[in-house]
């Protein structure tokens, strides 16, 4: 069994871009920058968007965070949406979800200029993914591809299992995984709550990729021998010996799955990563776009 | 065994959109407009697009037929779209397919107006589909959907197995299928031509769509006893017995399968005419987005 490690390979991307980024800098050409909007105090999304300025810190990008208390309202949210897509200095942004409940997350969403999305959220990134266009890749999606690609794990012609069909991880990955691409090209199920026989169809599964938010929900009994679990899952759970007073959890029964697995996923440290590395990526192709543009 | 009769689903929905047609007229109202541009002499082409045109005849939709010898530039058909898009007395309009080889399919599609494309495919309309939001539905797969509906064959919690990942069938089938919606909710494996096990995931299909043009190829032994057969075949193969000198071939070898089924879409008159009404019912749409603009 070989644990899959999103922070090294994570990391290995950082470098790589800070390279490529120390290189635009020599040529006096602009360097990539990203905007974060998050509303509200939730410590998950302060905790998300802190990691995703600091990698921008460390790779040399440029980075602006946008705070707003939960009271703004969805029209002076969605006005600060449009004066990002009309600045010229920023390439790419992102709006931190979940939004108050009084917002439309949706409507925010549809509002960001796919140009800009680079969590690859709008729907024409989603639908010219899906045509095999070039988009912003959703950013968990493709990480966990990345993650795949730098370890040399074949998916094709493998089966891939996917547990959860939420528009920002399962859908969009069963789309990448089944397109025409030597780094996909699987056969993929996707599965729901309304789905019979899990437990057999897991079994069934080279790949398996759990996205519900149940902690510990993939057991050692849906496991097949040999197989890759990627675990999207993240959830808080309250724990008194941690100083934070939560541990994260993720979907899968790490502890008796592990030893079944040719290559696994750890949580955290594992997909969580991979999802910040994914969206400097983007926005390095949306700075690059915009310098040809 | 019951056939699944597309063309009396078909008629049905005809029906009921010159109903409603009628009744636009009665109250004044613009009628729907379709507009098919057709590119070159192919025989299948000019016998989709007469079929479109008449069945807009039927329901009482206003129509308009513009035709292109093969000859036409990319940039004298690329006018024409953009023409069409600003037309504000055409609700919706298609560019049949396949075009020339010298003329880039993608960019016509790209260059349609998702607000008119009422073939659904545009990546924004494949990407709102994704996300589960209002959008054209691409003709074929809505079509399918249709006529599982229209029949009360249970989708919910079945499994769905789709051979090929076509971008105009498999691919936003695949989606469709899976979507949180009580007509909806199976449990789908999409496959191809990199698939390994083909015949033992489709002997597992409680729903088996065929959508790879190639004639006759699920065979028997592919079949669960009580499946749901769709066959989106439609291959011309030579026939010196039919005055047309062919014969439309499905994927399925349906004189084999048939008896196992529980439902079986034959071929012609399954899936083709189901296209037609789901195009008719688009339009319907874009008209009445168009009058409450």
């Amino acid at each position: 069994m070989q644990i899959l490690d999103g922070r090294k390979t994570s990391a290995s991307i950082k470098d790589e871009l800070k390279a490529k980024v120390a290189e635009l800098k020599k040529e006096g050409k602009k360097v990539p920058h990203l905007a974060a909007v998050l509303v509200g105090e939730d410590g998950g999304s302060i905790t998300y968007v802190n990691a995703k300025v600091k990698a921008c810190d460390y790779v040399g990008y440029d980075s602006t965070l946008i705070r707003f208390p939960d009271s703004i309202s969805e029209e002076e949210l969605l006005s600060k949406v449009d004066e990002l897509n009309n600045d010229k200095s920023i390439d790419g942004f992102i709006v931190q979800l979940p939004l108050p409940k009084h917002i439309d997350e949706r409507k925010v969403t549809l509002a960001i200029d796919p140009a800009k999305d680079v969590d690859g959220f709008h729907p024409e990134n989603i639908g010219r993914m899906s045509l095999g266009l070039p988009s912003f890749l959703p950013a968990t999606p493709n990480g966990i591809m990345e993650l795949l690609k730098r370890h040399n794990i074949q998916t094709e012609g493998k089966h891939c299992v996917i547990i959860g069909r939420s528009s920002i991880v399962g859908t969009p990955l069963s789309i990448l995984m089944s397109r025409n691409d030597k780094h996909a090209n699987a056969t993929v199920t996707l599965c729901h709550s309304r789905t019979k026989n899990l437990e057999e169809i897991c079994r069934d599964a080279d790949i398996l990729v759990a996205a519900i938010g149940k902690p510990y929900f993939v057991k050692e009994n849906m496991v097949k021998d040999g197989a890759v679990v990627i675990d999207v899952g993240t959830s808080r759970l309250e724990d008194s010996s941690k100083k934070s007073g939560y541990k994260l959890a993720g979907d899968v029964a790490f502890d008796e799955v592990a030893e079944k697995c040719s290559f696994i996923t750890p949580v955290p440290g594992g997909v969580g990563p991979m999802t910040i590395a994914s969206l400097l990526l983007n926005t390095y192709e949306a700075n690059k776009r915009f310098q040809s543009a």
